[in-house]
């Protein structure tokens, strides 16, 4: 019997190059592009691989749905209240830990290394030879230590920087010095050359980096975000900035995204602003996540990356 | 008995700080900033700790010289013929293995990441979602394997780069996948996506990296010299890159530094010119090498770094 996928993704004809032919066994793909196409399907494919703002208008009208491939790893598109949750929703979780540590210690290299400064005084055709900084001895404190901050943190040790971690509960991973939990984030805070955040979207997560703990961050400290926009309190941040609290943020995400124009950030003289870039879902790395996870469907096996909705991740 | 020691640096002061007291048993300091002093000095110190471009003209009055430390690697400015040889000459190497892996990860980064092409959108406000490179799987070849090459390839491992080694015969770096040497850096060469750079200045190395080299990159590769300005053919890399046969150019050396106004590198497009700053000579990594030379040199041990000065490094 023929099983039917959907794909719904920016990238669904790299998937489906990626997946068709043996990846996929007994299956039948379509892809969300060939849009006439897509719409005889949408009631009759149980598995869906979706980027989530693409699948999230769709979620009524896709009836056979039972189990749906988040692409990206964030999900709060797909976790928000009133939204159904009759399906098993898996994210990408796992696949973006080496992109993010290229994208923060490539930054906080580039902050050391007074690389904007120096590009600066190339397009003059300047000679700057002041003493840039080091990574080597720095501490780094990352708030959220899941497979992204592991990762981060991997190779931070490599860089022979200390590394603080601030979690719930969890003290698994082995390339962290030290722990930090509850209500000691401001204390975390306070040894940190350099604060990275890396939390998914939920209620928890929500302005945890606040004006306090963004006052806690020693002057000459920079904040990196590549979560969610929705950890840091932007006002507070901003403020701080303005201030000379802090020495500089390099920021991915933002609360509203893209960042609007003339906001504040887009301009505060070190602050880099990316484009929710850091870590996208490349599809040579998101395929083998899905090709494994559809073995285990079809053997009825408990699938990978299982979303709990409550939790949003 | 009393061994006087001159310190003649830009950074004197701060080696006198590192070094005065417990560091140098039985020693009196003389530092070169405090130039009324060092006229007295320069026919009685036997030690000389120095920038070889400060200590270059004082050669002939230093009658007393037996062992002087370089305070850099590169100590071409003191084994050029026609220079006195009779004293023990040792340099840095070893100190800067970690600054230039974080320069040559730090550029690579922000090439992949484009970070240039990033920062001038911010700069116009604009959310430049371009989707970057990244650094894991891509090859790296290492032109030398000596400390600095072989920190380089440590780290680069750590971001799941593959690692290539050209070296005259030696093969005992562990972080290099796959040596080449004699007539095959072209062969090398074409395998890279980065070429790397970090020979010292020697009549061995001089355009080691020339046209046939240049041509045999691939067309998205990116050459980085770390090393010394000599080891490129800077007029075939010019060449080369208005050509479009190399993607780019990460250079913090020169033929001729600094590098002189309305040189063609200062404005093609895709060149990075740092300021010969990749690792610098920082006193608190270099005044530990001193002192441990110091100990061995009064206890009549062999000095570590000794410098070879027909070899010239």
């Amino acid at each position: 019997m023929t099983t039917h996928v959907l794909i719904l993704s920016a990238r669904a004809a790299d998937y489906a190059h990626l997946l068709r032919g043996s990846a996929l066994p007994d299956s039948e793909v379509h892809v969300g592009t060939e849009s006439s196409a897509v719409a005889d399907w949408l009631d009759r494919c149980p598995i869906v691989l979706a980027d989530p703002p693409l699948v999230r208008p769709l979620l009524p009208k896709l009836s056979a749905l039972r189990w749906l491939q988040s692409t990206y790893a964030g999900v709060e598109t797909l976790t928000a209240s009133g939204l159904r949750r009759d399906y098993v929703l898996t994210n990408a979780r796992g696949a973006f830990g080496d992109l993010m540590a290229e994208y923060v210690l490539g930054y906080l290299l580039m902050h050391e290394r007074l690389g904007w400064q120096r590009f600066l005084a190339q397009r003059e055709g300047r000679w700057d030879a002041t003493w840039p900084g080091r990574l080597r001895g720095k501490t780094m404190g990352l708030v959220g230590v899941g497979s992204i901050g592991a990762e981060i943190a991997r190779v931070a040790k490599c860089f022979a920087l200390h590394t603080l971690g601030y979690t719930r509960a969890s003290e698994g991973c082995p390339s962290i010095d030290r722990y930090f939990h509850g209500n000691e984030l401001a204390a975390m805070a306070a040894r940190c050359d350099y604060l990275v955040c890396s939390l998914p979207n939920t209620g928890a997560s929500r302005h945890l980096v606040d004006a306090t703990v963004l006052a806690a961050l020693p002057s000459h400290a920079v904040l990196v975000n590549v979560g969610r926009g929705s950890t840091v309190d932007e006002a507070a941040l901003v403020h701080a900035l303005q201030g000379g609290w802090l020495a500089g943020a390099i920021l991915d995400v933002f609360t509203t995204e893209p960042l609007p124009a003339g906001h504040p950030l887009w301009s505060l003289p070190n602050v880099i602003i990316t484009s929710h870039t850091s870590a996208l879902s490349y599809p040579e790395d998101i395929a083998p996540i899905f090709a494994d996870n559809y073995r285990r469907f079809m053997a009825g096996e408990t699938l990978r990356h299982v979303v709990d909705f409550e939790q949003g991740y």
